[in-house]
């Protein structure tokens, strides 16, 4: 890149159920945490990650919307899409526009207003991230491509529902430590495995949640950076890859080529192995995934993510502590946000300002946001300055 | 920009009523042609304007899913949403990409298939690029919103219909030299004027159709675009600019101070004045819209947009050539993809390329692309080189 890019400030609002919002107010509280956070009164434009306003809340066009609830009604403002990934897609555009020059501060957040549907409905809005022409139409959703991507993988490496039910547990623990976080407390292993079921063998609990939230970062160029924040974060590294939209058409089914070439390609820009890497947060919209998520970005051999879980690597004091907030599972999965709050997440961790859920001495850090069934990738490397 | 960009392949498919088409198919159209234009067998990114993929045909995360189709499915590509104006804005992405150092070869286009539904879904949908919660449960459509402005314009400039009548006119005598165009043959004057009033004072002669469509162009470096074409384009100058979301919120009805924006900071960028500029694909999704835009633009004083188009300034032999493709009106406006249709026009032009539509020695071109009304606007300055 043409000029090195820094994350001067971070905001959010707890994933919930937040019936008395709108898509709107809800941005509006995430961004205006972010411009207190960074100290800054506005920025020069915005770029926003959102999956179906139009779907959801009937309502297109949503980065002039909110720029404007902002009081920016002059600043350019974007809308970008891509399914689940909305979000890291966001801070992708955003990064660039500070790294061509063409502007200085760029705000890129994330939102999606969830709860204006009937659960029915926003399974079926889900699964338009899916080929409709192809997949969605015959009624496979996410759900129902992950079970079947579990049920294989179980078979194939001889892993239990256990392992899977110890990873949740992990991220509600993960979670009872994060004020943001959609399901901050605590559960068994027996609720876990004993939740109902889904699509066999996903469980209840094996799945991330619908909920709505919003999340904000502030990017300025890194060597303008200390004008603004004593501690700043570097995004050092940044790659988008894809995969083939349809799942039937890969060779390897229990592998996200998609996330193992945008890690690769954002490690090697960021001069970093996964080995350097002390914290990250991954895409586990279902247990399954994240499982895979561990494998394909280096931090177990496939098949093998389940020893990193049951052997503690990814808790908080582990080797590489996987999702501190809690994760897509516990924190919650509002879309288009997710993204952001995960970049959220390891900006508050490299910053040392994570609160009970700090990660000890977390100098590097990574985002991996994923679209669809692995159709896309984009991950983000994270440095502390 | 820390690098100058150039279009080196342009390609479109005719704005119609595809029925036995997707919105795969009909991208994939497009984005052939515009690789075959450059000579190229592919491209390192994709973006991809569109509005409504999920309303109108119940498919997100887009840009993956016509990346595959092409056969790239492990390029990065990101699908950009900003209502009517998602073509420029992908183009703007696009642009920042190559200039960022980030990437070389990159594709931007727009799609958009409005015909898998009703005509009064489709009203209901393009509806939801104005205020959802404000504006458009009112009922209050676009065609409302235009039909307010035209009348305040016509009472406070004293300007009669058969002067907007002159603007459709025009532009269908454009569109009957273009081979893209959704509706290529001339009207009457009578016509224009008798047909069914859609929300007086507009009647259905001074609206965009609904209609199905992509185009897509190819972008590299200026310094390497030699390499692969004799005759390229630079982009010289792009800028975005927002007004307040809520039309009833501005301080002024008959200037889209969005508009003024963009093209003030986007010919500073490119070192011109209106002066300096040959052609220009303007933003007329209603001819009230296109008056404004050819004022808001510096081609006529505002409230003369009248003198401009019936003093033949606007036709491809005037002064200003307005819309040689025949514009929103005529050409058609399948939503995401009209900015790049405006971009494809200008490049054809600036090459010396448009046929029967060419205007003599066009040098310098504009693109000037707005979403809802005038919440925001999207201006490009092309020049041949």
């Amino acid at each position: 890149m043409k000029r090195k890019v820094a994350v001067i400030g971070v905001g959010m609002v707890k994933v919930d159920h937040h019936w008395s919002e709108s898509l709107r107010s809800l941005f509006t509280k995430a961004a205006l945490n972010a411009l207190e956070d960074a100290g800054i009164p506005k920025v020069e434009a915005l770029y926003v990650g959102n999956m179906s306003a139009g779907q959801f809340n009937n309502q297109e066009n949503i980065a002039p919307l909110l720029a404007d609830s902002l009081g920016f009604n002059s600043i350019p403002s974007i809308r970008v899409e891509e399914g689940c990934s909305s979000g890291a897609a966001a801070l992708y555009m955003g990064l660039k526009d500070v790294a061509s020059g063409m502007h200085d501060i760029v705000m890129v957040g994330g939102v999606e207003k969830m709860m204006d549907t009937t659960t029915n409905d926003a399974t079926f809005i889900i699964s338009t991230v899916t080929d409709q022409e192809y997949e969605a139409f015959t009624g496979l959703s996410l759900a129902g491509i992950n079970a079947m991507v579990m049920r294989l993988y179980m078979k194939r490496f001889g892993v239990k529902r256990e392992s899977f039910a110890k990873f949740v547990v992990q991220m509600h623990d993960n979670a009872s430590k994060n004020p943001y976080a959609q399901f901050p407390f605590k559960i068994s292993l027996e609720k876990a495995l004993n939740s109902v079921p889904v699509a066999d063998p996903i469980h209840l609990m094996d799945c991330a949640p619908i909920g709505d939230g919003a999340a904000a970062l502030i990017l300025c160029p890194a060597d303008k950076a200390k004008e603004f924040v004593s501690d700043c974060v570097e995004i050092a590294g940044a790659w988008k890859a894809n995969d083939t939209f349809l799942f039937h058409m890969r060779k390897d089914f229990l592998t996200l080529k998609a996330t193992v070439e945008a890690s690769r390609n954002a490690y090697e820009m960021a001069k970093i192995t996964p080995e350097d890497i002390d914290v990250a947060e991954v895409h586990d919209s279902f247990s399954i995934a994240g499982f895979l998520a561990i494998e394909d970005l280096g931090f177990a051999r496939k098949g093998e993510a389940w020893k990193a879980v049951e052997e503690g690597l990814i808790s908080l004091e582990g080797e590489i502590p996987i999702n501190p907030s809690g994760g897509l599972k516990a924190r919650g999965h509002p879309i288009g946000a997710t993204g952001i709050y995960q970049a959220a997440e390891i900006v508050l961790q490299l910053r040392g300002e994570a609160g009970k859920r700090q990660v000890p001495d977390a100098q590097v850090g990574i985002t991996h946001n994923t679209s669809g069934f692995g159709t896309s990738a984009i991950v983000h490397v994270f440095k502390a300055k």
